[in-house]
């Protein structure tokens, strides 16, 4: 069973999902994928789960970052092709992660009551539904057609992903997420700025154009930080194969003063 | 085994309660209930550790806030009727989140050298003392009779925690805790503000006073956050069954300066 | 198997090495020492290494702070005396932790592509490289001696650390490490101390002098924290038998202003 929430480390929120989990499930192995995801951001929450499944083992994965707990969104669980299953609300949140993992194979409403708490809070279904549900799949004692009745995938809440514009000599896109380094995730590949500006060398010069009016800013390609010189500024392929703005030893977001869904033009 | 420390997860103190634990107890399963605890904040550790043991399997249960560590403060476990046992410092931590599991059947002193590391030092009473007895207990090397002598669970230091005041038409209480979302818990739960200021509906407009002399602010009652609108003030029942002050998207200790012991007035 | 990396919990980084692990060792335990380390100090995540690792179970340990990755610093696992392998960069990270351990038996270049995933990215090598040979090594489907070709350990690359130095009545030396208490680790030992000053006795006065010029301070030794009255500064002995400059129930990193590095000697 893998957990990422918004919950922050120092609540013991967390702790009450493994301690749930357990109590149904004692044999489940637990993966912390992140607690700390930024409050309320269900797309940050979308694109962490979406890069580390696919090197978890096959499992069920719950994901809450749910401002709409206790509203009228539902609870739902999705399976993959690659065997897993997929918790948590229906806004958005467990939807990117799918693709990497084989794409959806069925989706259920959560809605069996024999698989929850017996008492359902306004405003925790992490702990009083998604968690025992979860612990109920890992521990088989509940498979997946049991969680309640089939929802048609396409009704799925979407949520909306910057795609990037490959213009003549020049790539449009934007921040998708600021690691902790301060690195900067960009909506593109180097597919994407090769197929603009063609082929991408170690130590090729790029400029990069912000969106705040600046001058462009040039900066190398280079096949990793340590590469460029301490302090300079590089774009790289990430080791998820994704184009990233970063410094070596140093935090690009804050340099570049860049934030999530702030454009950048990247010319050759 | 689970932990709930002051330590901080960056420095390695927590992975060392896990390691020697492990090191007595290798099928121990361990649950960190946090290791954020705000440093020396013994009522936020002992409001935590109440909020989570009733979620967490039967067990023994390690607290470390300890600012009295390696000065004549006991080191002592308790064990309650639901089966767990709660080892730590005799200084008010343990205690509160004794009554959510059956309420203490008995104390002990621990006292027995065989049980706790070799050497003691004078700051680290974790690593020494308490988590290698939670170990031998998890591990039933030891039953709880063998720690040390029994301590009459009279003579245990208890922290105050204040009383609400159910007045006419109003209700006193304070601020007991701030979760990592900015939501603001109060010492009363939403019968005692019923028992003041009458049935409380979704919707129903709520005048809330500070200590800061500023005037009434009027918010809504919800049933969850959701229901209010998306930056809007409102007082719900956690999930715990406690009255809460949040902000829908937002940070309610933040909109009204709140912190621990913040006194506030509800009226209706 | 143990992991110490400064991919901070937020991002799925240590996720993703947990996923690793299990993927290739379903039945590994694996404690995180901390995943907090400050970005790209290698020193604090070699110091933190060898505080924990002696508390921890006979292992494996991967420790990943790699501002190198992928330029031509070797990727290494050293066996030491008590019988665990450390695995990681050749940057100095995992090298003052072997002392602690028993001290160094062999040391290996990882160079088997059996045992790492089959695509390396060029900037994730905890993921790529350092887990899964980790992994192997844990779950016995690999010798120390199966991942690659020996080197001489005296041509690891060393990270210099501060000695003391001991002249008549005064002890200098320097800030090696600040604890998320705001505690001052100091690049001695109480003995060292006595050497220059003699018997340290509980009470006993100290003059400490900073290098930004100001005058001494009076401080006292105490035997522990408690001792000291709330708010008064203490040099003690921490829990590893190290010399530390704290506050009781304060930070002395913020009273005096002190960050890594920074010189201070103490005379009696």
């Amino acid at each position: 069973v893998s957990l990422l929430t918004d919950f922050g480390l120092r609540d013991p929120s967390p702790a009450i999902l493994h301690g749930v989990i357990l109590g149904i499930a004692p044999e489940a192995r637990i993966v912390d994928v992140s607690h700390e995801v930024e409050k309320f951001a269900i797309r940050d929450g979308a694109f962490l789960l979406s890069l580390a499944l696919p090197y978890l083992p096959v499992g069920v994965h719950v994901g809450v970052v749910d401002p709409g707990v206790g509203t009228d969104r539902r609870p739902i669980a999705i399976r993959v092709a690659r065997g897993d299953v997929l918790v948590g609300p229906d806004n958005g949140l467990l939807l990117p992660a799918t693709a990497g993992l084989g794409g959806i194979e069925a989706v259920r409403l959560l809605a069996e009551p024999r698989l929850m708490r017996p008492e359902i809070s306004r405003s925790f279904h992490g702990r009083d539904i998604f968690a025992p549900v979860a612990a109920h799949l890992a521990a088989s004692g509940a498979g997946f057609e049991d969680v309640g009745p089939p929802i048609d995938p396409g009704d799925l809440v979407e949520l909306a992903f910057a795609r990037p514009e490959i213009a003549a000599r020049e790539l449009r896109t934007s921040v998708v997420y600021v690691d902790t380094f301060g690195n900067v995730k960009l909506g593109a590949t180097p597919g994407d700025l090769a197929a603009a500006i063609g082929p991408l060398r170690d130590g090729r010069r790029l400029a990069i154009r912000l969106a705040d009016g600046s001058a462009a800013t040039s900066i190398a390609w280079h096949d990793t930080f340590g590469l460029a010189g301490e302090g300079d500024a590089l774009l790289y392929e990430d080791s998820y194969g994704r184009l990233c703005l970063a410094i070596n030893r140093g935090a690009a977001a804050t340099r570049f003063d860049l934030r999530l869904d702030d454009p950048i033009e990247i010319g050759g």
